[in-house]
């Protein structure tokens, strides 16, 4: 089990991360550097230079990338990386004559969840992706689900409360506006002018109340900043139940940097909430909601595997 | 065209529809008969005897069934049929000597407007069906989505304004309380009492108002009745929304009995409302919303081309 069986590759905003990966999932070689963001060809360039360095050599290629997805492996949108489309699926095969498969990056973390994460054994899976906004993903059969344009998991703009907090999206009342890691620093700036509390939040400067002071002061005990976790979680487990009641998963992830050291007081929360809500509670084996495991390899190694599973066919 | 390739049964509340259907989805020699509702051994014979007389012999045959129906062709839980466990796909099985395929009565109606219907060519489809209440099924990479034990597709129940309208399920805010045909019926009387309007709706006796009356006043032309019914629309976008999101279907499908007349106020509406919330929507090809083409029949020609596609394995 230590020999290769592909090579993964996560194309982030600011680095790229690759190694080859072998079939259980464990990195080989990790190697990191920063992303060239200055035009396609670059970030192609980059990507198979690396991709040749880990030794792909023919085997196959699996990247992840932040951005809308074509299921023909073009990037055609990219939030972090404004450059237009990017046909890195079939130029990358082209350069390293292997089987490339490129994919969302949010897919690719569920997929190496699923093989080799906390999500193994379950063939019908959601994740909830925690950061700045909500992201997600979703497998359906032992299945990413791409949708028709790549469009498909983006869980974080599911409506929860018509007409409700604003999104960074523009629309009202988005999942994101009130369980993501940005939602949790500014629910605390706002409760904190309205209630009387002796939280240790009200030592920071004006507008500098962060989710992570707020993590960091649950973390340390402060109740006032546990509650507004919680919160988050509760809302959170609103998203969760609408998920349960649409696709009936055997597991529910919840991954990334405002998920972790919330844990304690986010996920139990969101499991309450969940409960609450689900169609014929009563009736059912509901899933349990815990922490993705692979944290920041899950998309480096998700890519590797699901390259490796389809031979680089899509 | 014109051999049979299964036997599709439709088990409902209070009827029982069969046909032999062609690979095309042409039923060949329709036949109703009453259910019967006092066991399941009752049910089971009365089912076996149908597909016995429309001359399944041996071929596959499809059962739909208002209700929970798990992986192994189980009845768990069926709100018009109280009468326990119904064991039909394993008994009907060995009566028939045949493969039996048993699932939930909107995921057989999705997959016949998807071989048949309304959703031919579309591998990625949602499908939402308002009656009394809205039920739902999802089609993702041309396979039904049953889920871990057979509960997906209960998008009635989404919750689309978290603490709103009481919905019959026991929660509040669900996309059910908003757009079904109940939802509407109570909305117009809802409003009737305050606001002035000449609506001929106001000519009902109190609390005799329902859905029904909406539609027969808004075909006729009462303006009040038309925009209870884009109101109904609107929300049912938002629900829509958030399927979109997730999932990126090529298309939507609207059906069920409070559907289909008041279509040319709701659908408009439900559009709209869609492309309001819909992420990245400059970024992509939105999904139309359309109705669904097959009607009452859809569920029974989707049983019988889904047992035919699957040979009876599930």
């Amino acid at each position: 089990m230590s020999e290769p069986v592909a090579v993964g590759i996560d194309i982030g905003g600011t680095k790229l991360a690759g190694s080859a990966v072998t079939a259980d999932g464990r990195m080989l070689n990790r190697r990191v550097r920063e992303s060239p963001k200055v035009d396609a060809d670059a970030i192609i360039e980059a990507v198979g230079d690396l991709a040749q360095e880990l030794g792909s050599d023919g085997l196959p290629v699996g990247v992840g990338i932040a951005g809308i997805v074509s299921p023909d492996g073009v990037m055609r949108y990219g939030p972090n990386l404004p450059v237009g489309e990017v046909p890195i699926g079939p130029r990358l095969a082209e350069r390293l004559s292997a089987p490339v498969v490129v994919r969302n990056d949010a897919d690719v973390a569920l997929y190496g969840e699923y093989r080799a994460g906390a999500g193994r054994g379950h063939d019908d899976l959601v994740m909830l992706t925690l950061g700045t906004g909500v992201g997600g993903a979703l497998l359906v059969g032992g299945r990413i689900v791409g949708g028709t344009s790549g469009f498909a998991g983006e869980l974080g703009h599911m409506v929860i409360v018509d007409g409700g907090r604003h999104c960074a999206c523009g629309n009202l009342g988005c999942l994101e506006a009130y369980a993501s890691g940005s939602a949790m620093g500014e629910r605390a700036r706002d409760l904190l002018t309205r209630r009387a509390t002796d939280s240790r939040l009200r030592d920071l400067p004006d507008g500098e109340l962060q989710g992570r002071h707020v993590t960091d002061a649950a973390v340390e005990g402060d109740a006032f900043a546990q509650e507004v976790l919680a919160d988050a979680g509760a809302w959170l487990g609103v998203g969760i139940a609408n998920l349960v009641n649409a696709l009936d998963p055997s597991l529910v992830l919840v991954g990334g940097g405002a998920s972790v050291r919330p844990a304690p007081w986010l996920l139990p929360a969101a499991s309450r909430s969940m409960r609450d809500r689900v169609m014929g509670a009563a009736y059912r084996t509901l899933p349990d909601v815990v922490l993705a495991g692979l944290g920041e390899h899950a998309g480096l190694i998700g890519a590797a595997l699901l390259a490796a599973a389809s031979g680089g066919r899509g």
